[in-house]
């Protein structure tokens, strides 16, 4: 499996992906699932994928030379380079998606293999603000808003907690860098299929262009400190909650209580107890 | 979905359930999926269900009257009101497993349904030490271990880093409720699949009954607070940690570093760039 999230601030976006790659438990190997296309002061995409590796190799280099054509808007077909808006790109990742799909799709059916890619594609396209989508297998797409200002893909469940505790537009570039790299640690620790190095790419907002790049491995002075410190914290705010009891005290809050609506549970007593 | 925790302590077993079930989203209800079986001073056992309700419903009914026969150890069958060990009581859970299989296992297929059931069984019969089993949907099973404490069916992933980082074979009865309670909240924020009521029981080793039992809804004191504090105090967590900066500073370690072993990352500049 693999981790991916991306963040949509109104600072601007945060990229991170893990690089693990696991056909099956013996077979794993590191491949990097972060692709950047930049053209400076122009343009600043970023595409994460997650699923079966040979799928989503095949849809970035398809997605290279990947041209939609507008029935309604004759003219020049339709790049990731090209593309008026981010939307108009993200309909090229979903195309790429599609050709592939068309070429692989019922080898893989046959072969009992599920069509299964997700991407997280998002960043900046000049003359417009910054937008982030998650693209499925279908080549269908959904987009970051406000209320929903992150994606994840892959193994997302153990660290979409503190995603969703943390997170709202108003968070800080470096913040929400911080808390993908903790939902990150969570999930390493949590799933074997989870590996380092990790990438990350920062990009702040009107910039159309990055040098916030970096790729972690377990020697990364940050990510050592955050990985050490996090689990001392999580360890103290832990023990800083007082364990329950079982009846109330004079001031402190007891877990038996008479007041629950639903009825005790009946203990069972023997085999015709019914 | 279901969340369901229990664990396995030097001082006694913990057991936590949701009660949410959901056939679509549509279509949700709130089912107990906590039984307990208690001969006060002989055996105290404890059963939680994850999956298909009306196969872990079906299981709980014909576990009442379940025996087995070793053609070994010829005389009384075997059921779990009089196994010797709480091994063989999982040997009956598993058959009541098979049972529900028997019969409904070939009309669910044809029907395009899983025969999903994942159970949890734990407690102790006089005579022997606590003893915690995971039951699979072939009535097989594995047994928790020191290494092991704790076993997790139904939407575990949210819930399990918290309790990979705290608990221990040492870890207090009190302080492991707070740490299944937590897993539990992180579970309810980030799954709407897991709701409210609980149930939770807490076993003292050797005393093969229990009166620490409760239901547990947005009213209950303790959960509250816990609710509240925990929100808080991950937060404080959080913030205590320094964001990361892209240079090292005096005496700051930096997220950005030329000690990477894996290549930097290339950035695409046009079409064919490879």
């Amino acid at each position: 499996m693999t981790y991916c999230v991306a963040i949509k601030l109104n600072a601007g976006l945060v990229f991170l992906a893990d690089s693990r790659t696991n056909a099956g438990i013996d077979q794993i190997s590191s491949f990097r699932k972060l692709m950047i296309y930049e053209r400076p002061g122009e343009r600043f995409m970023v595409l994460l994928s997650a699923g079966n590796l040979s799928i989503s190799q095949s849809v970035r280099e398809v997605l290279q030379t990947t041209q939609i054509r507008d029935p309604e808007q004759p003219g020049e077909p339709v790049t990731i380079w090209n593309a008026g808006s981010l939307y108009d790109a993200a309909r090229v990742v979903g195309h790429a998606v599609r050709s592939v799909h068309e070429r692989d799709g019922e080898a893989l059916r046959q072969a009992g293999v599920d069509f299964n890619v997700s991407l997280i594609f998002g960043g900046q396209v000049r003359g417009e603000h910054m937008r982030l989508f998650q693209v499925y297998s279908a080549g269908n797409f959904i987009e970051a808003t406000d209320e929903t200002p992150f994606f994840q893909v892959g193994e997302s469940k153990y660290g979409k907690p503190v995603l969703d505790r943390i997170l709202t537009p108003g968070t800080s570039l470096e913040d929400a860098a911080k808390c993908a790299l903790v939902s990150m640690d969570s999930t390493l620790k949590s799933n074997l299929s989870v590996g380092l190095p990790l990438d990350m790419v920062l990009y702040e907002n009107n910039r159309y262009q990055s040098d916030k790049i970096v790729c972690i491995d377990e020697s990364n002075p940050y990510f050592r400190l955050l990985h050490g410190r996090w689990g001392a914290e999580i360890r103290k705010a832990f023990d800083s909650i007082e364990s329950p009891r079982w009846q109330a005290g004079p001031d402190q809050p007891a877990l038996q209580t008479a007041d629950c609506r639903y009825p005790p549970l009946r203990k069972i007593a023997g085999p015709f107890d019914r």
